[in-house]
């Protein structure tokens, strides 16, 4: 009977440290937007969540894993997105518009602005595979969307390595300008820009 | 008679000057957009123009100073743009183009390239003030064309503000992707983002 209650207890406690790991991962994210990788020491992390650094090595080794991380996870909050556009039966403009919807409500949160701001930040093999590989396939999946629209007489033909870099310079932009406290909501944002994108793409 | 000679030694010391400084505020910008501004010193800058760090003093007080005034000559660059953007008798969309065109040219220099990727290295005042309203003229000019083509009915109605800087953005990304050897000509750039961001202002 005691069992569960222990079973309880040790998932209790993973939970707790996952949550705390979320905790300094997402702060880190934060202040290296708004600082700059660079700029932020893991002193002013541990300071932010009113911790010691001896805390924060429990949870990280360094900064460069709080970075990897972030980034990471940012890549895979997408992945629900990635499923649902790679479903043939909705038309390739749409999907296009899924993507990019997805896009900027990742960008809207810190790790995501996190993927952007610190993208030239160099990180480590094979954190640095990891994370080119993610973008890699995003990437991918913008110019095959592109394609489909091609084939499918949507979509005007065009240099589709050209077209998907402008649609996510667009969007990769937009953690440099909407930072204030008051930001654009990631919604009307997509909105707009899709609007925009999804026009210049269109056949006449 | 010795006065024409004397005045044209002045006029070359002063001319070789100009060009060692910037010859200084080039190697600069490039290796900020290599390495990133935080990551580059002085001794790296003065080691790979093969001169003291001394020497570089004489042009240059600061890595600051280098940053400001590569930024603000890149933004000088654009004046002649400009002011063709700013003639009634070309169609507003037309304009638009100009000025896109001037900038992915501008961005495809170095220091046109260190504007963007240095952009939110903190400088201080007045030279932040300097960059902030030629950044402002900028991105004024361009919601002023998509006003005037709304007006004149060649641009669909818009969020003017949300439409620019998803312009700006599309062009100010590349910097961040083409710095292979062997980078996209701007030419191409510009043309194919043009196409994607007209076609999408267009009303239909």
């Amino acid at each position: 009977m005691g069992r569960p209650l222990w079973n309880n207890a040790v998932s209790n406690r993973d939970e707790q440290r996952r949550q705390k790991r979320l905790a300094v991962l997402g702060t880190g994210a934060r202040l290296f937007n708004v600082r700059g990788f660079d700029r932020t020491t893991l002193d002013d992390i541990a300071s932010e969540l009113n911790v010691s650094k001896r805390t924060l090595y429990y949870y990280v080794s360094n900064k460069e894993e709080i970075l990897f991380e972030c980034s990471r996870l940012a890549l895979e909050f997408m992945q629900d997105t990635l499923i649902r556009c790679r479903d043939p039966d909705i038309p390739a403009l749409e999907r296009i518009a899924l993507l990019l919807h997805g896009y900027a409500q990742l960008l809207a949160d810190d790790m995501g602005a996190c993927l952007v701001l610190s993208k030239d930040i160099p990180l480590s093999e094979p954190n640095s595979d990891v994370l080119r590989e993610g973008r890699r396939s995003l990437d991918g999946l913008l110019r095959n969307l592109i394609r489909a629209g091609v084939e499918d007489g949507s979509i005007a033909p065009n240099d589709v390595r050209l077209t998907a870099a402008a649609m996510f310079g667009a969007f990769n932009w937009i953690p440099h300008w909407n930072r204030s406290d008051n930001p654009v909501s990631h919604d009307v944002i997509a909105e707009n820009y899709i609007a925009l994108l999804i026009d210049g793409l269109r056949r006449r």
